[in-house]
């Protein structure tokens, strides 16, 4: 089931071809209509017909997310406000939100690129879709709605909350594609089963997965809970929203619709161009968006791209699921570390939790990294040697993971404070400012 | 501003025309795809083609909410499911949901109809749309929305709540047409002045009023409020959403989209037509609805038609702002009783208080009504003569609005239990079973 295989499985040229025009295309349009661009470009004397190949994109400055809110709420629209006819907006947790704007047509591909990823799941006109994610300023409810309308399946927006009669109506709708965060996700089987209802039952065909980080493990459980099959849903409201990428029948990347965005991968220290499989902030441009064109966004999401062609028979770009987000990022010697590298080694070995803290200090002008772990309840060390083991396990399990040997200290178990939220990782002491 | 000057503004012959055309086509599909219908007109004996008139509609069985939920959840589509592409559902807090289900074609038409309610708002592409209506199931939000995406203005799809966030976008998008329930509506202006924001300052053009009952005093506090005027919004679920009946700039009544809905008056307690301008239970029939024709549904609000050309140049009958349920009416010796019709006679008196309760009983075969008053504080009845005279004067001014001679008690100003949620006003002691 592919939406649009002329688009979705053309050829490599065709693609870079089709690409550079319209990038070409919409660096103009940025340059001519956005004030933002115009002074970027012109004090950094970089002009639209500077693009003759994709790679002179390099030549182009980012556009950050704090771009965006200097311009709020509509200093990045490229039309006028009488083409514009909906508009989006991120929460705004931490500053003034990003306003996103519309054209008529900018949802007609909103649609097309949602329409694509349905058909990805496996989910098409004969299915009905329970939406769980919100509709408001927020995309993630809309970007699903107007794909499924596309797609010509039954849409429930059903919206956030309401537990119990997200079951029911799985039930009695026949519901055969559920659409919600992991963690949403989980807490619904699990109502399910205390309401006496099998989760597997329900007879779901596709899940899409959205607006959240999520592990291997994580996806394994709630297939196994709905026993159907997972995918993830990628999009940020500044570019578009849900459907710049989905995952495929292969579940192993998602396919970024690349006739509608551009990928790069860079450094995030640097800013440079990383290869092919090699690990980065993902840098997204709008190729064909009327509205609000961005270029050159830095997502601030840890990814890489694999540019082999998929088994499902489409060749677009697939992008791996985002591992990290560059906030995340610790700068140690130079070398960037994640705290997910860490957690990753920590769940190898035995013996000890994953409850761990990274505290980075610079007590003689060196950087240094000592990472506490909880040892596991269930063992009592009482010999030393076998501690200093463990110990120097760890330590080699993250040199050979981040490059970089750290001290490693066990702890008694539950001596990490708990947090209610997100979970306290690490704990900078450097004097970086 | 007229969206559809064909349609709005066509001659009542045109209209008779069309509806006739339409009805007959609505019945025969019902009939045939809805075995609901098949069963019901069989068992009547009454057949599509006995609608050569389209008086003859009142041949037909009307339907009622119940009859819905017993078909709960798709027993009332007549497309099969590939067809249908959205369903709304109603809240099931009084029993089953009613599931609504949309065509293509029905949210082409949801659409146009909200289209032209917007523009008999005033509203247009050059408005900014704030929609405070919730998204989901509930069709408040979507009609909205999508009559806005039909119009080309900019909908900003906030939904409801965050109230600060509402107001701080109102000032800062520019917003032109606020979307609310009355209530909502005065509480963002009691809010926004808190912030030290005149209400008026944002400069809307337009308020539409929807999903709530509400009074001429509301309407005029809320625009004054706001300096801008409001307009209601009409709408039912199980026939559409929102748009089915809208103001126009006249201001006295709702124009109801007579080529999609068919409206009658009927008498609620015998099922008997009312003539144009009496008061009694609205009926509405679906002629253009491909998912789900609902034909002569009960829609137990109580309003008059009013055929007369409107100054606003729009040809479409009007039909009265609701003013009651059949649900909240009493019947007492064979007469229709509305609590509203004792309210209105209370505002008009002095030296009593809104707040009263109707008491029905049966003390000897025949009923009796007591209406309970608060005295108004600020006045005390020393003399028993002047209560004897405002008790008869409000006894005299009820038994004119309902023509029942009633027993009114002055008592002590808050004697009447307060409520959190809908006032009890009735308390009917009746063995009616």
């Amino acid at each position: 089931m592919i939406w649009n295989e002329e688009a979705e499985c053309m050829s490599r040229e065709d693609i870079k071809e089709i690409q550079l025009k319209k990038l070409q295309n919409a660096v103009k349009k940025a340059y001519e209509n956005v004030p933002y661009y115009n002074k970027k470009y012109t004090k950094l004397g970089v002009f639209p017909e500077d693009i003759g190949t994709l790679e002179d994109i390099a030549k182009l400055p980012f556009t950050t997310k704090d771009d965006l809110r200097e311009s709020y709420p509509f200093g990045m629209f490229a039309v006028p406000p009488k083409k514009i006819v909906e508009v989006h907006s991120s929460s705004g947790t931490t500053g003034k939100p990003v306003v996103s704007g519309y054209t008529r047509k900018d949802l007609d591909n909103w649609s097309e690129l949602m329409a694509r990823g349905l058909n990805m799941m496996g989910v098409g006109e004969d299915d009905i879709i329970q939406n769980t994610h919100g509709y408001g300023l927020f995309t993630g409810g809309f970007g699903i709605h107007y794909g499924a309308q596309k797609v010509g399946s039954i849409v429930v927006p059903i919206s956030t909350g309401q537990t119990r009669r997200q079951i029911e109506i799985m039930k009695d709708f026949g519901t055969t594609a559920m659409i919600f965060t992991p963690s949403y996700g989980l807490y619904l089987a699990e109502v399910a089963k205390e309401e006496g209802i099998d989760p597997k039952s329900i007879g779901l065909k596709a899940i899409g997965f959205g607006a959240e980080m999520w592990t291997e493990e994580m996806r394994k459980k709630i297939q196994d809970q709905f026993r159907a099959p997972a995918f993830n849903i990628y999009g940020l409201t500044e570019l578009m929203g849900p459907g710049v990428a989905v995952e495929c029948s292969s579940q192993n990347g998602l396919h970024i619709s690349e006739d509608y965005f551009l990928p790069e991968i860079i450094d995030p220290n640097n800013g440079n161009k990383l290869d092919e499989g090699q690990k980065g902030e993902l840098i997204l441009t709008n190729l064909e968006r009327e509205g609000m064109p961005i270029i050159r966004f830095r997502t601030k999401d840890i990814t890489a791209l694999h540019y082999e062609k998929c088994d499902c028979g489409r060749c677009f770009v697939k992008m791996d699921r985002i591992t990290g987000r560059t906030d995340d990022m610790i700068k140690v010697k130079g070398v960037a570390i994640f705290p997910s590298q860490i957690e990753k080694t920590l769940l190898k070995i035995d013996n000890v939790e994953p409850h761990y803290q990274i505290i980075v200090s610079r007590p003689h002008l060196l950087d240094e990294i000592e990472v506490k772990v909880e040892a596991s309840p269930d063992i009592f060390f009482d010999e030393v040697k076998e501690m200093v083991n463990i110990k120097k396990k760890i330590e080699d399990y993250i040199e050979n993971e981040i490059g970089l040997r750290v001290k490693v200290s066990l702890i008694e178990p539950k001596s990490i404070p708990r947090s209610e939220g997100k979970a306290v990782r690490v704990i900078d002491k450097r004097d970086l400012h």
